[in-house]
Parts: structure tokens; sequence; C-alpha cells
């Protein structure tokens, strides 16, 4: 592959205030390369597309005190960052629900556990009971690779941890063998529809 | 119906902090008739009796200022209230993606439609044409009814603001003709699957 980052590509073309992030172009390079900016970026593709409707959720805030000036918006002056429910994306594709959360990871052989929490996984088993599709996008960052990994391949890792086992990773090896490689490209940049095919022809399946 | 208000009733059997509910029991009330209080209730029955997954999506928010203290959470000191990309409430019900706003009225006659927004109309079509079920509740607060209307004939209101009539709003009787009402009860306090289930149906016919 000639381009290693499409993403900074994608929306260099597409931005208005192109000469704006040229002038800083590390801190854009940076924002380019961002799991949440790729997907975001892939979301809007595939609704633009027609193809899927997927929304990141916003962050749950809580808010503590609002001035509400005359003639002008209401501003928050005092709010917390609260612990979010569920996962950060959902949405329909082909009459599936979908419903996935996204990880990344500075290492370079194991997806430590403990990106994900117990609420994330039970959410994501619960949707996938009731007929949804449910996965986790994991972004290995140096090594410029990412995977699809369906909810209940997980789960078999999940509870690997608490066996004797204990294992509280899973390891580059196991996630090739198990899960789906996704390649970066230009438009989505992050192509997740075609690993939520191969879930849905495997859900048919059994 | 002897009980106007179960959520009231619904929320103090369940709540560890009855008594401090019960010095302040005006507050509590008012809290108790909110549509968004009970459609919140409501959606944790469903969960709770494992019949549908469907969340309140979070309020977003737009950070501008961010304090973060030493050992202890970041303080959010200046945001905006933004508008949301989509509709409230979405999840999954018997594998269908469902989606859907709930809007509230102190008019006793007619529903205007200034309380939903183009955007919001399209996100739900768009999720329809997707295979998923997109409906919206409406609450006429001074009369205690409550009505689910799918999208498709939503938009035919929807679209006659624009032609010769021009009729803003939806009279109550139009919305007895053509919506599903939905009676208070105690769990769920408002039961909207039953109204999904007569969606989903005549989804199947068509």
């Amino acid at each position: 592959m000639t381009i290693n980052y499409p993403a900074g590509q994608g929306h260099l073309n597409s931005n208005p205030n192109k000469a704006k992030y040229q002038k800083k172009a590390i801190n854009y390079a940076k924002r380019g390369m961002t799991l949440e900016g790729n997907l975001s970026q892939s979301n809007e593709t595939y609704r633009a597309q027609d193809i899927a409707i997927v929304y990141k959720k916003p962050t749950p805030i809580q808010v503590v005190d609002v001035d509400y000036p005359k003639r002008s918006a209401a501003v928050i002056k005092k709010a917390y960052y609260r612990k979010a429910s569920t996962t950060d994306y959902n949405g329909i594709y082909k009459g599936y629900y979908i419903d996935f959360e996204a990880k990344e990871t500075h290492n370079t052989t194991t997806f430590p556990l403990s990106n994900l929490q117990e609420h994330q996984i039970k959410h994501l088993t619960d949707c996938s009971n009731h007929g949804g599709i449910s996965f986790v996008i994991i972004s290995f960052i140096e090594l410029h690779r990412l995977f699809a990994m369906e909810i209940d391949c997980l789960n078999t890792f999940w509870k690997r941890q608490y066996t004797s086992d204990g294992k509280k990773s899973i390891s580059l090896s196991e996630i090739e063998e198990n899960a789906v490689e996704l390649h970066y490209q230009l438009n989505p940049i992050i192509p997740y529809i075609d690993a939520v095919d191969i879930f849905i022809a495997d859900k048919r399946k059994s």
C-alpha cells in the first residue's frame, strides 16, 4: 500500500480549511490518524452512500451548573464526564441492528482486555442474543493494523481471564486467527461493513 | 384507571432513596411525570425483562474548557449544548433495529409539527428504509394521552405542511385514527413495545 494514512489524505482533500491544516501539519496528522476520527469519516461515508446508518453516541456528561444569559445560548459552567452505559457505536445495516466498541493499543504483540469493561461485554452479548451484530474494533496503532472481532469469539477470551490460565490479554496471533482484519482505504477509511457481512453470514449458519 | 401517574409509584417502590424522595414529594412527583423519566423507566424495565435493549442517547455537548485537577476527576468549566444529529432513542427488539423520538405538547386538540425537525424525520425515514422500525411517541400532557405514530404515516402529515393545504399540525382526531394509543401502566410505564409489535406486523404485510 503506497498511502499509509489515507485518513490524512481524505480529510485534506475534502477540507475547506486546507491551508490552515497545512500550516499545522503535525497536529493535523495526529488528528487524522485517530481511530475515532477514522470511524467518524467511515460512518459518514456509509451514510452518504446509503449503505448503513451508524453514529457514534455522544459522550455522556453530567451537567452541574448552567448559565442562561439573555439573548444567547445556555452556557454550561460546571460538568463532569460520566461513564457510558453502553458502547460507542450503533446503527442499522441491511435490517440488522449493529453495535460496536472501538479500542486502540500501543502494544505490538497483545491486546490487553483492560481496554474493555464488563458492562460493555454484557451489552454487546445482550445485543447479539437479541439478533444484533456485535463486535469490537481493535487497532494496533504502531503496527497500523486493524481487526474486528465478533462478540461470541471475544467472549471466549474474556472468560479465559477468570480461569486458571488467567491471561488478561489476547495475543496478536490469536487475533489474527479469530478476527477479521480490516485494511485502511480511502472511502470509507475503515471498511468495517466488510467484517459485518462475514459476521452476518456466520450468524445465519449457526 | 385509578392510578393516574404510575411513574411516581414505580419509581418510589424501586428507589433505595425512598425517604429522601418522600421529603421532596412535589419535586419528585414532577420528575416522575416527565415523558423522559417515564421512557427511562420503561427502557430499564424492558432491559430487566430481557424484552428489548433500548437506551436514550446522551445529550451532545461541545466541551470548550476542561480542568484536570491532580488526583480528581476532570471538571468541564465551559461547554455548550449541541443539536442532536439523530433521534433520542434507539436499540434492538426481536432482531429489529428500533429508532424513535418522543415529544410532548400542552395542546389539547393538535400536535404542532414544529416539535420535530426535518433531520429527525429524514433519520427516521432512512432507518425505516433500511428495515428498521421508526416512530414518534406523542404525549398530550393535559389529556394524559400517549400515542406512537409510525414514520410512514407521520411522513404524510409532514409533507402536507408543504402543500397548498399547509397544515402545520396533526389534529388529535387524525392521531386517534392513524397512531397506536399507549396506556400508562406500571412496569413498563409506557408499553411502547405493544406499538412496535403492530408496526412490525404491518411492515411484514407490505
